[in-house]
């Protein structure tokens, strides 16, 4: 059992590289999503084991909605069976993302409001149908009609109740954020993995932690 | 001569590492940003040369500005010094920070609102006394009593005419934003330097270009 003297309280996953690691199998592209559910699932022991209280999961953003059709369904489907799975398992889930859109499964529209014994529980954050510019922009919908000048527009984006995010591990070799929670990994450490997402092993969550335990954090002090 | 077939249009810059150099060399914390003048002269002799048409610099956040007050008078007249070698360099300053503090320099307050001319040269930004809440929360403000619901937070930010960054460098090799331009960088390749800012060299550039070349740009799709 890993033993860290500093553990992060919230992290950040960016599973990516299914339909690069589809292809590199002679696989068509949407396949790949199939193989990324027991990863999925392995993660999930792996971080409760751990103890970690909060993990935030990029499923799929509005932008990936304009991939194709067989795509879409693809992923769609590998993220409803990993669902199922896991709703089962004592833990606060909560969906963020556009629901007013018929990408954003009817499954779902129950986790888009904190439960009530979220502070109890293990908190998993799905982002689902999630953009950047719609999490902002949701600021503006939910200050409705109030005085805005003294506000922070903080407490308003459609992600509020998300906390920071201290570790953001990401698959797939490339080192960017792609929009992932712009606001709660603006002071994130950044732990970039090689392996595509279908290659997951627990040694690299691990390698991703002890990588984070050796960080000094200063929130930009 | 650097040749390469793609290139950034906008590069941020996160000259990184200056206390800790100077630590490392037996000086005290603060005297580390005068080394970091000459570096910041060779970046951009070096980026005009390449052709880079925006390149953003953090210059100091609102969270530095709680450090030792010592501290506090070397970054600003390190960057004062910095400002007047290069303000007659025939480029387009914009500052983008809060102007409001006394934080912010005198002399900048020319550079808050975009040049006439800021399209016919090289633009420079600089992130002064900035921080990503404040760039946030000025959507508030700036968009006034305005009717906001069918808006775009993104028109209204503090920085709102700073335009998207493809490529984030950072000195110092720690491997994270520290709130740099969250909006701007949502989908910027992120290019770590081991070295301190003050041991610049140009091939440190040079190297982060040509890693960006081969990186696909998806934006999200």
């Amino acid at each position: 059992m890993l033993k860290l003297k500093r553990m992060p309280k919230h992290i950040g996953i960016i599973p990516d590289g299914n339909r690069r690691w589809a292809v590199a199998k002679g696989l068509q592209k949407e396949d790949g999503y199939e193989y990324g559910i027991e990863p999925g699932k392995m993660l999930f022991e792996e971080v409760r084991k751990l103890g970690i209280p909060e993990v935030s999961i990029y499923i799929f953003t509005q932008e990936n909605t304009f991939r194709p059709r067989k795509q879409i369904a693809a992923f769609q489907n590998a993220f409803l069976k990993f669902l199922n799975w896991i709703k089962n398992k004592d833990v606060s889930i909560l969906a963020v993302g556009d629901a007013s859109s018929p990408f954003f499964p009817e499954e779902l529209k129950v986790f888009t409001v904190p439960q009530e014994n979220r502070e109890q529980k293990m908190k998993l954050n799905f982002l689902i149908n999630y953009s950047w510019k719609w999490d902002l922009n949701m600021a503006l919908v939910n200050s409705g009609n109030k005085r805005l000048r003294k506000q922070d527009i903080l407490k308003n984006i459609g992600s509020k109740d998300v906390s920071r995010v201290d570790l953001l591990i990401r698959w797939g070799e490339r080192r960017r954020l792609s929009g992932f929670l712009p606001v709660q990994s603006a002071y994130a450490d950044i732990y970039i993995v090689k392996e595509m997402w279908p290659d997951f092993k627990p040694c690299q969550l691990h390698e991703a932690l002890k990588w984070y335990e050796v960080q000094d954090v200063t929130l930009g002090g």
